[in-house]
């Protein structure tokens, strides 16, 4: 069983795919996928993430509350992180029974037919979300904080389109869309573990 | 506990609904809520139904293929027509403990924390399932089918614009959405069921 998780910025679908990968004995892959890209490219390990996050769309970070000019990014550094990180994709889901979070890994695995997650919530819950896991050195107002979360969305779904003919977040993509909005995501994982299965054996 | 199911044509939606009802023992509302509305309004059974499918937007209906005219609709009848649903579906609602199939009740009842479903599906099984469930005196080409299916979901677009700032379909609008794809409806109910309650309960 292989099942991926796209997610808007603040909704939980990292919290969702740890979870799910727990409840049904799945391999979890999120960051250390990055590290893999790394290894692969010879790249900085947060250099490749953040080029994973914007996806060259965005070119600051953003940091205490200012804006750093990120380094330069050259189209070709891109397609070699995309290319390494659709190889490596490929390769866990040859091996099955994982969980992946993120990375357009819906699209890439498509012949495989994962289980294809969409968790989203409203902007409210997004930045209370955003609030409650900041690092103590993240000073950002809301406003800020807002555009960082448009920012990474818009940067994911830009990516997502080198992969699928399907927009990001369009419902025609995937299987099951959850609305975090106001949720304990640790209460609905058992149900919608056993949902999960059902997807996967229709 | 409210359940209100919106659905694209053919994607099983009413399926989903009456399955869940009897799994969580709640009270079905669909076209008995036509009848409702046809008694308080006075008029025909039929012309609510078709008035209600496709808000005016439509001007004939589909039968053996071809296409007949609907009797005239003036803009006043229509809005007796929804004013009637309104007041039922709160009515149904302030009662409780019930699964609703379209009808905007998701928006109509928003104050109350339904559990908001959508459910979808490919347009491929959408005619299959249409095939399936067609009356003996249907004879439509699958041209006409998928004609049929954008124009009756044109209508519920249009409908739920007069009740809701979220666009139908549109997953901001709801809690759950599901793809029924190549999916057995009976067999992901208890699953679903399960998850509902969760959804109810947050």
């Amino acid at each position: 069983m292989i099942v991926t998780i796209s997610r808007q910025f603040g909704s939980g679908g990292r919290e969702v795919g740890k979870r799910l990968a727990d409840a049904l004995g799945l391999e979890y892959y999120d960051k250390q996928l990055v590290a893999e890209i790394a290894k692969s490219t010879e790249l900085n390990e947060n250099y490749v993430s953040e080029v994973l996050k914007n996806g060259g769309y965005r070119n600051y970070v953003f940091s205490f509350g200012r804006s750093i000019p990120l380094i330069a990014t050259t189209p070709s550094t891109i397609t070699d992180i995309l290319v390494a990180q659709q190889k490596i994709i490929k390769a866990i889901g040859e091996k099955g029974d994982c969980v992946i979070v993120g990375r357009s890994a819906d699209a890439i695995l498509k012949d495989l037919s994962p289980v294809r997650i969409f968790v989203y919530a409203d902007e409210q819950s997004r930045v209370k979300r955003c609030r409650d896991r900041a690092p103590e050195d993240e000073h950002l107002t809301d406003k800020q904080l807002v555009k960082k979360m448009k920012e990474i969305d818009k940067g994911r779904r830009k990516l997502h389109e080198l992969f699928s003919h399907y927009p990001w977040g369009d419902k025609d993509g995937y299987d099951l869309m959850l609305n975090t909005s106001d949720t304990t995501i640790k209460s609905i994982i058992p149900h919608l573990a056993s949902l999960v299965c059902d997807f996967h054996n229709k």
